[in-house]
């Protein structure tokens, strides 16, 4: 198997797994119990704390775990735009986010917020002047991505940072789910408020995540009831995931050099043999993109079929972002980047990781343009 | 290690343990992926569903997997609060309810809604009558717990679903997390539009559960994005975990009668012991109660002096519930069933579990006795 769908999940580490087996295992107790087998539950939640803050260079209590990056996303935005409403109730993105930005955007429209979606260049960049148009006496919330999932474009977090913080009312979010272990991005340096990680696409577990949030900043909680979390977060802690997660972003941090040399060369040298093909358009920049996300549009196919054909020859590529997937609606990032509909729905997204090897790019190569000869005869 | 604090969490089995390693290490695609790998996880994912919504005998589309009891408590509430305020304002629960209830009510009144908290009588019981004479013609919600988590009083949750219903805006929401496997109850004839379970509390993993959700109910989902979970709970779906919880339901579920049956006959016995010491005040009703909860208040002696004191004899009980056990609050539960606060403040909660065994017994009074001996020395 070729795996390069590695933007919508990827294979966790094996001693992530182990840590998880055994904290689940022997360490039970619940972290809230006075008694020592809840202690020594609770030790474990705060050295993961500790690592996470760490490795992430923020504050021990800026760590709040989650169960994942779409829950992260909400409890951001929602979680900032009910809590500061009072300030006003305006609220800022773009057109390009993952539908975990975008559908809480939709739903606080429901609540009465007016939402300003900032337009992408055609290379799929967001320009900081347009951010700056955007905001006015009202807004209280921004929320940026910074690697979209579908082209792999490199957004502006920190020059929006720096903008956002000459607007004191203004929180400052960042989707930093595609980004992590891929596009290095120090979050103090980058003036961020609130920013998400997910476990999943670092080689962790699914149902596991990070929230940072900014010392200061309060929160309207989504899930409420406990008190675990520094109250932002309630529910009896899930110690097993959170300490594998903090295993998972130690493998992460550590290795990112080196991996990210690794994509970048396989992205590189995949990219150059992809080009010559004459049914190929890139839909990936050139510049300003991450390490592991290719996306190209083969005119006259219909990225569903080039999937299943690609399945055969076990190779695993996705059609847009797996959530929206199934919906079968164009590429929403490729529409934002004003690119026709029949090239959004020919757009397919090959995306690596670290596991990929450069031996496998000839075997991709081979199959893919087998792939468009054999799907040229039979439409003809 | 006597393990006593089985309300706040339990030892998962090792089937559940062994599903998740199995699932996360092989079966790791995204359930959303299009190709034959997501395809794989989608599967699992489904099957799961179909054993879960066999187990609780409700249908496949009714049965929402969530990260847990706290999660599926606010998004029920909250959930449906927020979806059916043009209905009108108003949303009806009690006294003893959990924090993971108790909480998002309070949210929700910040937001603009009234409450109306039903007490309950000295044994914590509430009375039918109460919930008919608290619903209005603004009332959208009534929320009940079925096992309280502090002592164990099982609520009329049936005889309150045959009220509700008469009330067609009315939303009834049962908070079943303590319930599961201890009391059975059966959803449908109970006429509940809405029930949280958690997969920790029987012998699952942290981070699981399941919202049952009416067919036909509506809810403003907190976690949006992607469309998982029927588009009432986005985000890629912890696969693994989903399927080790519905590993847990099948055991539970399975075994319930003989399990049951044995934390019975211990309840019983141990009660019978506890209650010859002149110190002791049972806190749990004899009639009506879960067969796993024992709550006594120990005259003179702080709640969490035992906890430690009967630690060193590698025996783990509880003060009041887990969750709100380091906010050293009095227990809301003695308070609301008329317990002075001292007596409040001298309970400790014993919570059995089927891994609890006869053998276990007498060493459990003796070492209480003891200790209570020790402290008595100690404190003159």
């Amino acid at each position: 198997m070729i795996y390069l769908d590695n933007s919508a999940t990827t294979k966790p580490y094996k001693e992530v797994v182990d840590s998880f087996v055994k904290v689940s295992s022997t360490y039970y107790g619940n972290p809230s119990s006075l008694h020592k087998f809840g202690v020594q539950a609770e030790n474990l939640l705060t050295y993961a704390r500790e690592q996470v803050s760490s490795l992430l260079q923020v504050q021990f209590n800026e760590v709040i775990f989650t169960s994942g990056g779409t829950e992260g996303n909400n409890l951001a935005i929602k979680g900032a735009a009910l809590q500061h409403q009072g300030r006003g109730k305006h609220i800022v993105t773009t057109t390009i986010e993952h539908d975990s930005v975008h559908e809480p955007f939709k739903q606080l429209e429901q609540l009465g917020f007016s939402v300003t979606y900032v337009p992408v260049n055609e290379n799929g960049f967001v320009e900081v002047a347009d951010i700056e148009k955007a905001i006015t006496n009202e807004t209280i919330l921004v929320s940026l991505i910074h690697v979209n999932n579908e082209v792999g474009a490199v957004q502006p977090v920190k020059e929006v940072g720096m903008l956002v913080k000459n607007y004191p009312k203004v929180i400052y979010h960042v989707d930093h789910v595609q980004g992590l272990g891929k596009v290095p991005l120090n979050i103090k340096d980058a003036h961020i408020d609130l920013c998400t990680i997910s476990g999943h696409k670092i080689h962790g577990l699914k149902g596991t995540g990070v929230l940072y949030i900014r010392d200061g900043v309060t929160l309207f909680p989504l899930v409420s009831g406990g008190s675990q979390e520094l109250q932002k977060r309630s529910g009896t802690e899930n110690v097993a995931g959170i300490v594998s997660f903090a295993k998972a972003l130690r493998l992460t941090v550590q290795n990112q050099a080196e991996h990210i040399k690794k994509m970048e060369r396989i992205k590189e040298k995949l990219i150059n043999r992809l080009v010559q093909h004459e049914r190929i358009v890139m839909n990936t920049a050139r510049m300003n993109t991450a390490p592991h996300i290719i996306n190209i549009t083969i005119r006259g196919m219909k990225a569903e079929v080039l999937v299943h054909s690609l399945e055969e020859k076990d190779i695993f590529v996705s059609t847009t972002s797996a959530c929206s997937s199934k919906t079968k609606k164009p590429s929403k990032t490729l529409m934002a980047m004003g690119r026709s509909m029949s090239d959004a729905n020919e757009a397919i997204r090959i995306s690596l990781s670290h596991l990929n090897n450069e031996d496998e790019l000839e075997i991709i190569v081979s199959a893919l343009f087998e792939t468009i000869d054999e799907l040229k005869k039979v439409m003809r």
